[in-house]
């Protein structure tokens, strides 16, 4: 859910990636001109695709996303995002949810700035984070716009944790038909055993509030289609809310009901051929 | 080519439109938080879109842009925005201009941020103004925040000599293979006698550096096919650039060669079903 996670796309191979010798961390560094984006994006967002009546104070948003910027880059942590969700979150409509994994570019494209679908990235915390990046310096007071540190340089990095917390607000929050749209051209399967789908948003649904489930099977056209069976093949997690913090283990999906391809819904460059549509209870409910 | 010309979507459907009674004008009031959102789209642009190595001076794009919000909203010349297209303009890569009528959420999403075409609203000066309206109140010093003149008000309404001066700025910056994408279904007609397209972008065209035009006529799934030839049933505008501010009238195209429907090309909404290529002679040449 997190442009991290993104297939290359232009806009990636345009950000200035923390190659240069002698960078710190495996991440890219501090996006440019990050304040002025962030106050702009949260304007725009204000003025022209989700007007709040009371107005939003983008100051105040501000300056509540930029305590971690004062942090050691691996020592932020989800909470420290609370007052900045608190201050930036707003409903999602129903029936308008879209998560998905490894496909950024066709969700962007398919939800049509909320036409459609409102995924994270189009609500306005999400959408104040998409393709940037931001960390202190390990030692000093400044911004790294060398490099910032990724999962793999350590867990509790700035932009991990920003998403980390903007997916569980995000999974809290939706309700009614929960669409899901998934990589089916992706090699280690379109059913992610972990990642942010997995980890961060599906132990927060709130089954109370979820009334069906949708997964969208995306295959990429001209790249080989990857079977799949997540009875057969594959161990998928379980869409639990009641597991999500308590449980250690992750016990498989109860049911994963493939059906026959459907005709192509007019994506832009993928066509879905699969299309899992199940009763809640199919899977917001542990085993029986 | 302008916010002004969409069909409607829900970012307009969202803007405050300027309903109010009393409204002085007939289009929307200044957008909330101008500075900012224009200070953030230059900021993203510059960082994550594409990256000047000089460094773009957002502040002073900015600063340019504002002169016509000190004069009267009556009063506004495409030259008054010189110096901010004198900033904010960067090269167009051959081949990747994307021309329209009617279309803006189709060419937004086929266009794909640049990856596929850059069309005036991808390349930075249009990007500034996409979606937005600004006007100074009529008789005080400050931003008209309820109403901004239209063309039907008065011709030199600062909105609409943005678009004409970006226009021209576009057309002339065009290279190599000119992509056209028009609305099928507009019940006027796909090819536009008048507009932005035909008074602003084709007049300006260069002829030496265009090599061919390809122009896609764009059908909305689900709405009726408006049929149109344009040697019987229509006189469209000339692409001579030659012609473009010398000549009163404006000469009928030369030629214009639909070919047969084409297969769904992917787009979201819309299908081509006509295509024309023809050579840029037949195009940007006069009648002979």
């Amino acid at each position: 859910m997190t442009a991290r996670r993104l297939t290359p796309s232009l806009l990636l191979q345009l950000l200035v990636v923390a190659s240069a010798a002698g960078a710190r961390w495996r991440g890219e560094g501090t996006t440019r001109h990050l304040q002025s984006i962030i106050l702009g994006r949260c304007a725009e967002y204000d003025a022209l695709v989700n007007p709040d009546p009371r107005g939003r104070n983008c100051t105040a948003i501000w300056e509540a996303f930029k305590v971690v910027l004062v942090k050691d880059p691996c020592s932020v942590l989800p909470s420290d995002y609370d007052r900045f969700i608190d201050l930036s979150r707003h409903s999602i409509p129903r029936d308008k949810s879209l998560f998905w994994e490894n496909n950024h570019l066709l969700v962007t494209s398919y939800s049509e700035n909320g036409l459609r679908f409102l995924p994270l990235c189009s609500v306005l915390y999400g959408r104040i984070g998409d393709f940037l990046s931001w960390c202190r310096q390990e030692n000093a007071s400044g911004l790294d716009y060398q490099s910032c540190p990724t999962s793999e340089d350590c867990e509790n990095n700035a932009v991990d944790s920003f998403w980390k917390r903007a997916s569980m607000q995000y999974a809290r929050e939706s309700s009614g038909v929960i669409s899901v749209m998934l990589n089916g051209s992706e090699p280690s399967g379109a059913y992610p055993v972990k990642g942010f789908f997995a980890d961060f948003e599906i132990p927060y649904f709130q089954k109370d509030k979820i009334t069906r489930i949708e997964i969208w099977v995306m295959h990429e056209i001209g790249k080989p289609k990857v079977e799949e069976n997540c009875w057969k093949k594959r161990r998928v997690r379980n869409v639990n809310p009641d597991d999500s913090e308590t449980s250690q283990g992750h016990p498989a999906w109860s049911k994963c009901s493939h059906v026959k391809p459907q005709r192509p819904a007019g994506a832009l460059f993928f066509r879905p051929s699969m299309k899992s549509i199940a009763n809640p209870s199919e899977y917001v409910q542990g085993e029986s």
